[in-house]
Protein backbone atom coordinates (compact mmCIF):
# COMPACT_ATOMS: atom_id res chain seq x y z
CA UNK A 1 0.00 0.00 0.00
CA UNK A 2 1.08 3.59 -0.83
CA UNK A 3 2.05 5.82 2.19
CA UNK A 4 -0.50 8.51 2.23
CA UNK A 5 1.22 10.74 4.07
CA UNK A 6 3.29 14.03 2.89
CA UNK A 7 5.51 16.35 4.07
CA UNK A 8 6.11 19.68 2.52
CA UNK A 9 7.68 23.10 3.20
CA UNK A 10 6.42 26.19 3.15
CA UNK A 11 8.16 29.57 4.37
CA UNK A 12 6.25 32.47 5.62
CA UNK A 13 5.77 35.71 3.37
CA UNK A 14 5.41 38.85 4.76
CA UNK A 15 2.55 39.28 2.19
CA UNK A 16 1.10 36.52 4.12
CA UNK A 17 1.36 38.55 7.88
CA UNK A 18 -1.22 40.69 8.94
CA UNK A 19 -1.03 43.97 11.33
CA UNK A 20 -1.49 41.31 14.43
CA UNK A 21 2.48 40.16 13.33
CA UNK A 22 1.43 37.05 12.44
CA UNK A 23 -0.06 35.29 9.31
CA UNK A 24 -3.40 35.66 8.14
CA UNK A 25 -5.41 32.90 8.77
CA UNK A 26 -6.97 33.10 5.19
CA UNK A 27 -3.27 31.91 4.04
CA UNK A 28 -3.07 28.64 5.77
CA UNK A 29 -5.19 27.18 2.58
CA UNK A 30 -3.02 28.00 0.15
CA UNK A 31 -0.60 26.33 2.51
CA UNK A 32 -2.68 22.99 2.97
CA UNK A 33 -3.33 23.21 -1.16
CA UNK A 34 0.64 23.08 -1.18
CA UNK A 35 0.58 20.33 1.21
CA UNK A 36 -2.01 18.18 -0.61
CA UNK A 37 -0.53 19.16 -4.31
CA UNK A 38 2.72 17.52 -3.05
CA UNK A 39 0.65 14.61 -1.65
CA UNK A 40 -0.69 13.50 -5.06
CA UNK A 41 2.41 14.09 -6.84
CA UNK A 42 4.30 11.80 -4.80
CA UNK A 43 1.43 9.36 -5.43
CA UNK A 44 2.23 10.08 -9.12
CA UNK A 45 -0.76 12.30 -10.12
CA UNK A 46 -0.11 15.82 -10.55
CA UNK A 47 -3.65 18.10 -10.18
CA UNK A 48 -2.48 19.69 -13.27
CA UNK A 49 -2.51 15.96 -15.16
CA UNK A 50 -6.42 16.18 -13.06
CA UNK A 51 -7.16 18.98 -14.51
CA UNK A 52 -5.94 18.01 -17.99
CA UNK A 53 -8.54 14.34 -17.38
CA UNK A 54 -11.28 17.05 -16.76
CA UNK A 55 -11.01 16.61 -13.35
CA UNK A 56 -11.29 19.64 -10.70
CA UNK A 57 -11.32 18.97 -6.77
CA UNK A 58 -12.94 22.00 -4.99
CA UNK A 59 -12.91 22.47 -1.32
CA UNK A 60 -16.84 21.57 -0.55
CA UNK A 61 -15.72 21.71 3.40
CA UNK A 62 -13.13 22.57 5.77
CA UNK A 63 -12.40 22.70 9.74
CA UNK A 64 -9.36 24.26 10.96
CA UNK A 65 -8.09 24.75 14.43
CA UNK A 66 -5.49 28.03 14.84
CA UNK A 67 -3.77 26.77 18.10
CA UNK A 68 -0.31 29.13 17.91
CA UNK A 69 0.55 31.89 15.58
CA UNK A 70 2.65 31.23 12.75
CA UNK A 71 5.31 33.92 12.27
CA UNK A 72 6.76 35.64 9.36
CA UNK A 73 10.14 33.87 8.27
CA UNK A 74 8.89 30.76 9.79
CA UNK A 75 9.63 27.65 7.58
CA UNK A 76 6.48 25.47 8.36
CA UNK A 77 6.04 21.99 7.89
CA UNK A 78 2.78 21.03 6.28
CA UNK A 79 1.90 17.04 7.18
CA UNK A 80 -0.57 16.06 5.32
CA UNK A 81 -2.65 13.05 5.14
CA UNK A 82 -5.12 11.55 2.55
CA UNK A 83 -8.03 10.31 4.50
CA UNK A 84 -10.34 9.24 2.42
CA UNK A 85 -11.32 8.68 -1.05
CA UNK A 86 -14.20 7.69 -2.41
CA UNK A 87 -15.57 7.92 -6.37
CA UNK A 88 -16.69 10.82 -5.96
CA UNK A 89 -14.74 12.63 -2.87
CA UNK A 90 -11.56 13.32 -1.00
CA UNK A 91 -10.42 14.08 2.47
CA UNK A 92 -7.23 15.55 3.30
CA UNK A 93 -5.74 16.44 7.04
CA UNK A 94 -2.98 18.87 7.69
CA UNK A 95 -1.16 19.87 11.01
CA UNK A 96 1.21 22.61 10.01
CA UNK A 97 4.34 22.69 12.60
CA UNK A 98 7.68 25.02 12.96
CA UNK A 99 10.01 22.75 11.07
CA UNK A 100 11.85 20.66 13.55
CA UNK A 101 9.13 21.38 16.10
CA UNK A 102 6.53 18.97 17.16
CA UNK A 103 3.67 21.61 18.36
CA UNK A 104 0.75 22.09 16.13
CA UNK A 105 0.13 25.06 15.05
CA UNK A 106 -2.92 24.41 12.85
CA UNK A 107 -4.76 21.55 12.39
CA UNK A 108 -7.04 20.89 9.68
CA UNK A 109 -9.26 19.27 7.18
CA UNK A 110 -10.53 19.73 3.59
CA UNK A 111 -12.84 17.47 1.85
CA UNK A 112 -12.94 17.94 -2.03
CA UNK A 113 -15.57 17.28 -4.37
CA UNK A 114 -14.77 15.71 -7.82
CA UNK A 115 -16.03 17.71 -10.67
CA UNK A 116 -15.58 18.31 -14.10
CA UNK A 117 -14.75 21.84 -15.97
CA UNK A 118 -18.40 23.16 -16.20
CA UNK A 119 -18.72 22.26 -12.46
CA UNK A 120 -20.83 18.91 -12.55
CA UNK A 121 -20.38 15.97 -10.47
CA UNK A 122 -17.94 13.42 -11.85
CA UNK A 123 -16.04 10.48 -10.62
CA UNK A 124 -12.19 10.14 -9.92
CA UNK A 125 -10.31 8.62 -12.11
CA UNK A 126 -10.01 4.98 -12.00
CA UNK A 127 -5.64 5.82 -11.99
CA UNK A 128 -6.07 7.82 -8.96
CA UNK A 129 -8.04 5.42 -7.37
CA UNK A 130 -5.92 2.85 -7.90
CA UNK A 131 -2.69 4.40 -6.36
CA UNK A 132 -4.68 5.04 -3.10
CA UNK A 133 -5.35 1.60 -2.57
CA UNK B 1 -31.36 44.45 22.41
CA UNK B 2 -29.16 45.30 19.85
CA UNK B 3 -29.86 43.20 16.37
CA UNK B 4 -26.93 41.18 16.29
CA UNK B 5 -27.24 40.16 12.35
CA UNK B 6 -25.91 42.27 9.76
CA UNK B 7 -25.24 42.15 5.83
CA UNK B 8 -22.21 43.17 4.08
CA UNK B 9 -21.81 43.14 0.33
CA UNK B 10 -18.66 42.67 -1.62
CA UNK B 11 -17.89 41.94 -5.12
CA UNK B 12 -15.75 38.81 -6.59
CA UNK B 13 -12.83 40.45 -7.47
CA UNK B 14 -10.94 38.99 -10.91
CA UNK B 15 -7.66 38.18 -8.48
CA UNK B 16 -9.65 36.32 -5.98
CA UNK B 17 -10.72 33.61 -8.82
CA UNK B 18 -8.47 31.04 -10.20
CA UNK B 19 -8.17 28.95 -13.31
CA UNK B 20 -11.27 26.51 -12.01
CA UNK B 21 -13.15 30.00 -13.14
CA UNK B 22 -14.62 30.24 -9.43
CA UNK B 23 -13.58 32.25 -6.12
CA UNK B 24 -10.42 30.55 -4.63
CA UNK B 25 -12.12 29.33 -1.13
CA UNK B 26 -9.14 30.94 0.80
CA UNK B 27 -10.70 33.95 -0.55
CA UNK B 28 -13.61 33.87 1.32
CA UNK B 29 -11.95 34.45 4.97
CA UNK B 30 -11.45 38.02 3.64
CA UNK B 31 -15.13 38.31 2.84
CA UNK B 32 -16.25 37.24 6.36
CA UNK B 33 -13.66 39.32 7.92
CA UNK B 34 -15.91 42.57 6.05
CA UNK B 35 -19.34 40.77 7.51
CA UNK B 36 -18.13 40.55 11.23
CA UNK B 37 -16.30 44.33 10.88
CA UNK B 38 -19.46 45.85 9.46
CA UNK B 39 -21.37 43.72 11.83
CA UNK B 40 -18.86 45.53 14.74
CA UNK B 41 -18.89 48.88 13.50
CA UNK B 42 -22.59 48.68 13.05
CA UNK B 43 -22.83 47.61 17.05
CA UNK B 44 -20.94 51.32 17.17
CA UNK B 45 -17.63 49.19 17.86
CA UNK B 46 -14.55 49.39 15.24
CA UNK B 47 -12.12 46.81 15.45
CA UNK B 48 -9.66 49.15 14.80
CA UNK B 49 -10.75 51.09 18.03
CA UNK B 50 -10.32 47.59 19.56
CA UNK B 51 -6.40 47.13 18.33
CA UNK B 52 -6.48 50.57 20.06
CA UNK B 53 -7.97 49.18 23.34
CA UNK B 54 -5.27 46.49 23.28
CA UNK B 55 -7.24 43.64 22.19
CA UNK B 56 -7.14 41.28 19.01
CA UNK B 57 -9.41 38.88 17.85
CA UNK B 58 -7.63 36.20 16.28
CA UNK B 59 -9.72 33.27 14.66
CA UNK B 60 -9.01 30.26 16.41
CA UNK B 61 -11.47 28.15 14.86
CA UNK B 62 -13.71 27.98 11.44
CA UNK B 63 -16.00 25.37 9.61
CA UNK B 64 -16.68 26.25 6.32
CA UNK B 65 -19.27 24.55 3.61
CA UNK B 66 -18.63 25.50 0.39
CA UNK B 67 -22.26 24.80 -1.51
CA UNK B 68 -21.77 26.56 -4.81
CA UNK B 69 -19.33 28.55 -6.20
CA UNK B 70 -19.14 32.49 -6.20
CA UNK B 71 -17.99 33.73 -9.45
CA UNK B 72 -16.07 36.31 -10.78
CA UNK B 73 -17.93 40.14 -10.76
CA UNK B 74 -20.64 38.43 -8.76
CA UNK B 75 -21.90 40.71 -6.46
CA UNK B 76 -22.33 38.45 -2.82
CA UNK B 77 -24.16 39.55 0.24
CA UNK B 78 -22.53 38.31 3.55
CA UNK B 79 -24.96 37.57 5.97
CA UNK B 80 -23.58 38.03 9.38
CA UNK B 81 -24.61 36.73 12.85
CA UNK B 82 -22.93 37.07 16.57
CA UNK B 83 -23.84 33.88 17.90
CA UNK B 84 -22.00 33.95 21.13
CA UNK B 85 -19.76 36.51 23.44
CA UNK B 86 -18.12 35.27 26.61
CA UNK B 87 -15.62 37.05 28.25
CA UNK B 88 -13.04 35.86 26.56
CA UNK B 89 -14.44 34.39 23.04
CA UNK B 90 -16.54 35.35 20.24
CA UNK B 91 -18.40 33.14 17.60
CA UNK B 92 -19.68 34.53 14.87
CA UNK B 93 -21.89 32.90 11.52
CA UNK B 94 -21.92 33.87 7.99
CA UNK B 95 -24.51 32.69 4.99
CA UNK B 96 -22.70 33.47 1.91
CA UNK B 97 -25.86 34.41 -1.14
CA UNK B 98 -25.22 36.35 -4.44
CA UNK B 99 -27.54 39.55 -3.76
CA UNK B 100 -31.01 39.41 -4.30
CA UNK B 101 -30.69 35.37 -4.02
CA UNK B 102 -31.75 32.67 -1.26
CA UNK B 103 -29.44 29.97 -2.70
CA UNK B 104 -26.49 29.65 0.54
CA UNK B 105 -23.14 29.49 -1.32
CA UNK B 106 -21.15 29.12 1.66
CA UNK B 107 -21.88 28.56 5.05
CA UNK B 108 -19.56 29.55 7.84
CA UNK B 109 -18.71 29.75 11.23
CA UNK B 110 -15.55 31.47 12.92
CA UNK B 111 -14.28 30.99 16.33
CA UNK B 112 -12.37 34.01 18.12
CA UNK B 113 -10.25 34.34 21.21
CA UNK B 114 -9.86 38.00 22.80
CA UNK B 115 -6.13 38.45 23.45
CA UNK B 116 -3.44 41.33 23.92
CA UNK B 117 -1.02 42.87 21.33
CA UNK B 118 1.43 39.59 22.94
CA UNK B 119 -0.83 37.27 21.82
CA UNK B 120 -1.88 36.39 25.50
CA UNK B 121 -5.66 35.57 26.32
CA UNK B 122 -7.81 39.01 27.79
CA UNK B 123 -11.33 39.86 28.49
CA UNK B 124 -13.11 41.40 26.20
CA UNK B 125 -14.00 45.09 26.99
CA UNK B 126 -17.09 45.90 29.15
CA UNK B 127 -18.07 48.13 26.45
CA UNK B 128 -18.51 45.79 23.61
CA UNK B 129 -20.07 43.06 25.97
CA UNK B 130 -22.62 45.26 27.00
CA UNK B 131 -23.86 46.69 23.62
CA UNK B 132 -24.56 42.96 22.67
CA UNK B 133 -26.62 41.67 25.50
CA UNK C 1 -17.37 62.07 -25.86
CA UNK C 2 -17.75 60.11 -22.91
CA UNK C 3 -16.13 61.21 -19.48
CA UNK C 4 -12.90 58.77 -19.31
CA UNK C 5 -12.37 59.10 -15.87
CA UNK C 6 -14.29 57.22 -12.77
CA UNK C 7 -14.39 56.48 -8.57
CA UNK C 8 -13.81 53.75 -7.16
CA UNK C 9 -14.36 52.89 -3.34
CA UNK C 10 -12.40 50.18 -1.47
CA UNK C 11 -12.09 49.80 2.18
CA UNK C 12 -8.64 48.32 3.18
CA UNK C 13 -9.11 44.90 4.96
CA UNK C 14 -7.06 43.31 7.50
CA UNK C 15 -6.36 40.45 4.94
CA UNK C 16 -4.85 43.28 3.07
CA UNK C 17 -2.26 44.49 6.11
CA UNK C 18 1.45 43.40 6.70
CA UNK C 19 2.82 43.37 10.11
CA UNK C 20 4.27 47.08 9.23
CA UNK C 21 0.88 47.64 9.74
CA UNK C 22 -0.06 49.14 6.56
CA UNK C 23 -1.77 47.53 3.49
CA UNK C 24 0.94 45.23 1.71
CA UNK C 25 1.89 46.65 -1.93
CA UNK C 26 1.01 44.17 -3.63
CA UNK C 27 -2.29 44.53 -2.74
CA UNK C 28 -2.65 47.63 -4.61
CA UNK C 29 -3.19 46.20 -7.53
CA UNK C 30 -6.43 44.25 -6.85
CA UNK C 31 -7.50 48.33 -6.27
CA UNK C 32 -6.59 48.91 -9.32
CA UNK C 33 -8.35 46.39 -10.85
CA UNK C 34 -11.57 47.23 -9.51
CA UNK C 35 -11.12 51.28 -10.83
CA UNK C 36 -10.65 50.27 -14.02
CA UNK C 37 -13.02 47.37 -14.21
CA UNK C 38 -15.73 50.14 -12.81
CA UNK C 39 -14.58 52.55 -15.32
CA UNK C 40 -15.32 50.10 -17.97
CA UNK C 41 -18.95 49.38 -16.67
CA UNK C 42 -19.58 52.90 -16.78
CA UNK C 43 -18.35 53.29 -20.18
CA UNK C 44 -21.01 50.52 -20.67
CA UNK C 45 -18.73 47.30 -21.08
CA UNK C 46 -18.27 45.14 -18.15
CA UNK C 47 -15.09 42.78 -18.23
CA UNK C 48 -17.22 39.83 -18.02
CA UNK C 49 -18.70 40.45 -21.38
CA UNK C 50 -15.48 41.03 -22.96
CA UNK C 51 -14.32 37.71 -21.61
CA UNK C 52 -17.56 36.28 -22.91
CA UNK C 53 -16.88 37.74 -26.54
CA UNK C 54 -12.90 36.24 -25.88
CA UNK C 55 -11.20 39.45 -24.89
CA UNK C 56 -8.45 39.31 -21.95
CA UNK C 57 -6.41 42.29 -20.95
CA UNK C 58 -3.31 41.03 -19.00
CA UNK C 59 -1.50 43.60 -17.51
CA UNK C 60 1.69 43.79 -19.58
CA UNK C 61 3.75 46.53 -17.58
CA UNK C 62 3.10 48.51 -14.67
CA UNK C 63 4.42 51.80 -12.80
CA UNK C 64 3.62 52.76 -9.21
CA UNK C 65 4.47 55.21 -7.04
CA UNK C 66 4.07 54.28 -3.09
CA UNK C 67 3.95 57.86 -1.28
CA UNK C 68 2.39 56.89 2.18
CA UNK C 69 0.80 54.09 3.15
CA UNK C 70 -2.79 53.24 3.07
CA UNK C 71 -3.82 51.97 6.67
CA UNK C 72 -6.33 48.95 8.01
CA UNK C 73 -9.80 50.27 7.47
CA UNK C 74 -9.17 53.05 5.41
CA UNK C 75 -11.85 53.90 2.83
CA UNK C 76 -9.90 54.74 0.12
CA UNK C 77 -10.80 56.26 -3.29
CA UNK C 78 -9.26 54.77 -6.35
CA UNK C 79 -9.04 57.60 -8.95
CA UNK C 80 -9.04 56.18 -12.45
CA UNK C 81 -8.17 57.32 -15.98
CA UNK C 82 -8.63 55.48 -19.23
CA UNK C 83 -5.51 57.09 -20.84
CA UNK C 84 -4.75 55.34 -23.99
CA UNK C 85 -6.63 52.98 -25.91
CA UNK C 86 -5.50 51.76 -29.54
CA UNK C 87 -6.60 48.68 -31.39
CA UNK C 88 -4.65 45.94 -29.31
CA UNK C 89 -3.88 48.05 -25.88
CA UNK C 90 -5.35 49.96 -23.22
CA UNK C 91 -3.64 52.33 -20.22
CA UNK C 92 -5.40 53.51 -17.31
CA UNK C 93 -3.83 55.71 -14.58
CA UNK C 94 -4.49 55.32 -10.89
CA UNK C 95 -4.62 57.92 -7.97
CA UNK C 96 -5.41 56.46 -4.62
CA UNK C 97 -6.67 58.82 -1.87
CA UNK C 98 -7.74 58.33 1.18
CA UNK C 99 -11.53 59.39 0.43
CA UNK C 100 -12.39 63.22 1.32
CA UNK C 101 -8.90 63.87 0.86
CA UNK C 102 -6.50 64.97 -1.80
CA UNK C 103 -2.85 63.66 -1.15
CA UNK C 104 -2.01 61.02 -3.19
CA UNK C 105 -0.90 57.83 -1.17
CA UNK C 106 0.20 55.88 -4.56
CA UNK C 107 0.07 56.35 -8.37
CA UNK C 108 0.39 54.36 -10.64
CA UNK C 109 -0.11 53.11 -14.29
CA UNK C 110 -1.05 49.60 -15.97
CA UNK C 111 -1.30 48.69 -19.72
CA UNK C 112 -2.82 45.61 -20.80
CA UNK C 113 -2.75 44.00 -24.40
CA UNK C 114 -6.08 42.63 -25.73
CA UNK C 115 -5.78 38.77 -26.07
CA UNK C 116 -7.87 35.91 -26.86
CA UNK C 117 -8.44 33.01 -24.18
CA UNK C 118 -5.03 30.90 -25.90
CA UNK C 119 -3.20 34.38 -24.69
CA UNK C 120 -2.49 35.10 -28.92
CA UNK C 121 -2.88 38.83 -29.62
CA UNK C 122 -5.64 39.98 -31.28
CA UNK C 123 -7.83 43.41 -31.88
CA UNK C 124 -10.08 45.32 -29.37
CA UNK C 125 -14.12 45.04 -30.07
CA UNK C 126 -15.35 48.31 -32.03
CA UNK C 127 -17.88 48.41 -30.15
CA UNK C 128 -15.71 49.19 -27.10
CA UNK C 129 -13.37 51.53 -28.94
CA UNK C 130 -16.49 53.13 -30.06
CA UNK C 131 -17.39 54.19 -26.31
CA UNK C 132 -14.17 55.51 -25.85
CA UNK C 133 -13.78 58.00 -28.60
CA UNK D 1 33.61 42.10 -2.85
CA UNK D 2 30.35 40.41 -1.84
CA UNK D 3 27.81 38.78 -4.78
CA UNK D 4 24.66 40.62 -4.99
CA UNK D 5 22.74 38.31 -6.99
CA UNK D 6 20.54 35.61 -5.78
CA UNK D 7 17.97 32.95 -6.98
CA UNK D 8 15.41 31.99 -5.23
CA UNK D 9 12.49 28.93 -6.67
CA UNK D 10 8.91 29.27 -6.12
CA UNK D 11 6.18 26.89 -7.03
CA UNK D 12 3.21 28.87 -8.95
CA UNK D 13 -0.26 28.13 -6.25
CA UNK D 14 -3.26 27.56 -7.79
CA UNK D 15 -4.32 30.25 -4.76
CA UNK D 16 -2.10 32.68 -7.04
CA UNK D 17 -4.00 31.60 -10.42
CA UNK D 18 -7.06 33.49 -11.81
CA UNK D 19 -9.37 32.66 -14.35
CA UNK D 20 -7.57 33.34 -17.54
CA UNK D 21 -5.70 30.64 -16.53
CA UNK D 22 -2.11 32.14 -15.55
CA UNK D 23 -0.59 33.49 -12.41
CA UNK D 24 -2.51 37.04 -11.38
CA UNK D 25 -0.21 40.07 -11.62
CA UNK D 26 -0.71 41.44 -8.23
CA UNK D 27 0.88 37.81 -6.85
CA UNK D 28 4.44 38.61 -8.63
CA UNK D 29 5.33 40.75 -6.01
CA UNK D 30 4.98 38.41 -3.13
CA UNK D 31 7.80 36.56 -5.63
CA UNK D 32 9.66 39.60 -5.30
CA UNK D 33 9.89 39.76 -1.94
CA UNK D 34 10.97 36.22 -1.77
CA UNK D 35 13.98 36.68 -3.82
CA UNK D 36 15.04 40.03 -2.20
CA UNK D 37 14.43 38.08 1.45
CA UNK D 38 16.72 35.49 0.08
CA UNK D 39 19.69 37.84 -1.24
CA UNK D 40 19.38 39.41 1.68
CA UNK D 41 19.80 36.46 3.83
CA UNK D 42 22.73 35.07 1.51
CA UNK D 43 24.84 38.58 2.63
CA UNK D 44 23.84 37.45 6.57
CA UNK D 45 21.58 39.79 7.20
CA UNK D 46 17.33 38.82 7.56
CA UNK D 47 14.93 41.21 7.00
CA UNK D 48 13.58 39.84 10.39
CA UNK D 49 16.93 40.71 11.90
CA UNK D 50 16.09 44.46 10.35
CA UNK D 51 12.60 45.22 11.78
CA UNK D 52 14.52 44.13 15.21
CA UNK D 53 16.83 46.82 14.42
CA UNK D 54 13.79 48.73 13.67
CA UNK D 55 14.35 49.25 9.85
CA UNK D 56 11.62 48.28 7.69
CA UNK D 57 11.87 48.73 3.92
CA UNK D 58 8.50 49.79 2.20
CA UNK D 59 8.57 49.53 -1.52
CA UNK D 60 8.58 53.51 -2.88
CA UNK D 61 8.46 52.27 -6.26
CA UNK D 62 7.96 49.47 -9.16
CA UNK D 63 7.76 48.64 -12.74
CA UNK D 64 7.23 45.73 -13.98
CA UNK D 65 6.79 44.54 -17.72
CA UNK D 66 5.06 40.64 -18.23
CA UNK D 67 6.04 39.66 -20.74
CA UNK D 68 4.99 35.86 -20.76
CA UNK D 69 2.41 34.37 -18.33
CA UNK D 70 3.19 32.19 -15.38
CA UNK D 71 1.28 29.43 -15.43
CA UNK D 72 -0.08 26.72 -12.97
CA UNK D 73 2.13 24.55 -10.85
CA UNK D 74 5.37 25.95 -12.90
CA UNK D 75 8.30 26.21 -11.02
CA UNK D 76 9.69 29.30 -11.55
CA UNK D 77 13.18 31.01 -10.53
CA UNK D 78 13.41 34.45 -9.32
CA UNK D 79 16.87 35.98 -10.39
CA UNK D 80 17.11 39.30 -7.91
CA UNK D 81 20.24 41.91 -8.27
CA UNK D 82 20.59 44.03 -5.52
CA UNK D 83 21.53 47.34 -7.94
CA UNK D 84 21.35 50.38 -5.38
CA UNK D 85 22.05 50.95 -1.76
CA UNK D 86 22.51 54.20 -0.31
CA UNK D 87 21.85 55.12 3.29
CA UNK D 88 18.67 55.65 3.13
CA UNK D 89 17.40 53.54 -0.19
CA UNK D 90 17.46 50.12 -2.10
CA UNK D 91 17.12 48.83 -5.00
CA UNK D 92 16.21 45.18 -6.11
CA UNK D 93 15.63 43.80 -10.27
CA UNK D 94 14.20 40.97 -10.95
CA UNK D 95 14.20 38.18 -13.76
CA UNK D 96 11.36 35.64 -13.43
CA UNK D 97 12.05 32.63 -15.79
CA UNK D 98 10.65 29.11 -15.45
CA UNK D 99 13.27 27.04 -13.98
CA UNK D 100 15.47 25.85 -16.36
CA UNK D 101 14.79 28.13 -19.32
CA UNK D 102 16.21 31.62 -20.23
CA UNK D 103 12.98 33.29 -21.38
CA UNK D 104 12.36 36.02 -19.41
CA UNK D 105 8.63 36.03 -17.88
CA UNK D 106 8.46 39.18 -16.29
CA UNK D 107 11.38 41.81 -15.49
CA UNK D 108 10.69 44.29 -13.02
CA UNK D 109 12.64 46.73 -10.35
CA UNK D 110 11.99 47.39 -6.57
CA UNK D 111 13.05 50.14 -4.63
CA UNK D 112 12.63 50.80 -0.70
CA UNK D 113 12.86 53.25 1.61
CA UNK D 114 14.73 52.86 4.63
CA UNK D 115 12.34 53.50 7.38
CA UNK D 116 11.83 52.98 11.87
CA UNK D 117 8.43 51.41 12.83
CA UNK D 118 6.26 54.40 12.55
CA UNK D 119 7.47 55.23 9.04
CA UNK D 120 10.04 57.96 9.67
CA UNK D 121 12.63 57.96 7.22
CA UNK D 122 16.02 56.96 8.70
CA UNK D 123 19.65 55.23 7.67
CA UNK D 124 20.57 51.37 6.97
CA UNK D 125 22.39 49.97 9.39
CA UNK D 126 26.38 50.10 8.94
CA UNK D 127 26.65 46.62 9.03
CA UNK D 128 23.85 45.97 6.10
CA UNK D 129 25.66 48.64 4.09
CA UNK D 130 29.18 46.88 4.90
CA UNK D 131 28.01 44.04 3.69
CA UNK D 132 26.91 45.18 -0.04
CA UNK D 133 30.44 47.24 -0.76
Amino acid sequence: MTELRGSSTVRVRYAETDQMGVAYHGNYFAWFEVGRTDLLRQLGVTYKQLEAEDVRLPVIETRVQFRRPALYDDVLEIRTRLVEMTGVRVTFEYDVVRSGEDDVLARATTSHAAVDARGRARRLPEELRRRVQ
